[in-house]
């Protein structure tokens, strides 16, 4: 089949776009509440940029080696059931031919209709194989090396994400003063990255630079009244 | 087809159980690894706390709304895909019928073969975008509700395994002490946790375990060592 403009229309994100998504939606939310937190409780600005830069450090290898971890997980999780399903297809064929025909009577097939295409199958065992990793139990087959690019995309993001709302505390001496350059570079930073973002994802640009705006703002809102009350 | 215990060896963590590993994995280990970190450089458990605090604010509000936002585009996404293959059903079917029989030759089926499930496709056009939506998007019909659930569930865990690592600096006066016990404390939760995690979603426990706990073992310790190099 030729490549039509109607294929195209069904956007999904890449895994590298995503990475970046997740990593800089974090690094640019949560040392920016923190740092705006902590200012609402210290006037040092040195304190609030050891503790940005401490939750940098700690977020981005928390969140790079918690994406190197799912993505091996996933790769693992694969292999297991692509064994088993290679084992049960030689150890129990009619279990699993009646599991590829059950797959279509969800759909309203009869059982006439059904019969060509698990005979079809049982003839390919490999393709049944995969026919069974996608279809029955809903699983892709994973890139290989995607669990180090992960942590590696997910981390590098938050990193460069955190040091947006902590470079006015390490340029400026006031922490007043440094709060609201922070505040007015972060919010506008949070808006750009959810405009980018939605045009990524397929989403409405516009209603995604709102929403990680405010999510942003909430989170910072909230973390700043909380410091301000117990100091 | 009666339940078989062949069926329920493929196990899937529910959503419920994945929004508490993703919002407790994060708790425990950034509230921990930022205490640790500030801890190494500045001696006023009322800092530490402030800091935890607002983090704790940040951090699930943050998360919460991640979440939210997430299951809520999930659900856009797939009532917009859905709205567009009834209208494709309808406006081209050939396109269509195309797109079906394409699913079926990757595995290696004849014409002949494809032939009648195309045609029962056609016949039952509710199935037939059921089928497209599930088997040429790969799209799971979302959960009505998902996004409000999901954004309490992650937010919560995610201060119930913050507050562990700060309860130390809460209760004791001195930081180095506060410190060790929290360590202690926060490494166990962290195995303990990994240790149901794996039980939960079908990996080694102990394995699960051991990889928790060095996460948030690593991410504490690299804070602690760029909080103590920069104070």
């Amino acid at each position: 089949m030729p490549q039509t403009p109607h294929t195209e229309r069904h956007f999904t994100a890449s895994d590298v776009v995503r990475d970046v998504v997740i990593g800089m939606a974090d690094g640019l939310t949560v040392p920016f509440a923190l740092a705006a937190g902590l200012s609402g409780a210290i006037a040092q600005t040195s304190i609030v940029v050891t503790a940005g830069l401490a939750e940098i450090a700690a977020g981005s290898i928390a969140m790079g080696l918690g994406g190197y971890l799912a993505a091996k997980s996933d790769a693992d999780h694969y292999a297991a059931e692509q064994r088993r399903e290679v084992q049960e297809v030689i150890d129990k064929p009619r279990e699993e031919m009646e599991e590829v025909a059950d797959i279509f009577r969800v759909y309203g097939m009869t059982e006439e209709q059904i019969e060509p295409v698990v005979e079809a199958m049982r003839r390919r065992p490999k393709q049944w194989v995969d026919f069974m990793m996608r279809f029955e139990l809903g699983l892709e087959k994973p890139e290989p090396g995607r669990a180090r690019t992960s942590a590696m995309v997910i981390a590098g993001a938050y990193i460069a994400g955190g040091l947006i709302p902590l470079a006015p505390y390490m340029l400026l001496g006031n922490a007043s003063t440094a709060l609201v350059v922070s505040v007015v570079l972060t919010l506008l930073a949070l808006a750009i990255f959810g405009f980018v973002k939605g045009r990524y994802t397929g989403a409405r640009p516009l209603r995604s630079a709102i929403q990680t705006t405010l999510t942003g703002g909430l989170a910072a809102g909230a973390a700043f009244a909380i410091a301000r009350a117990i100091a």
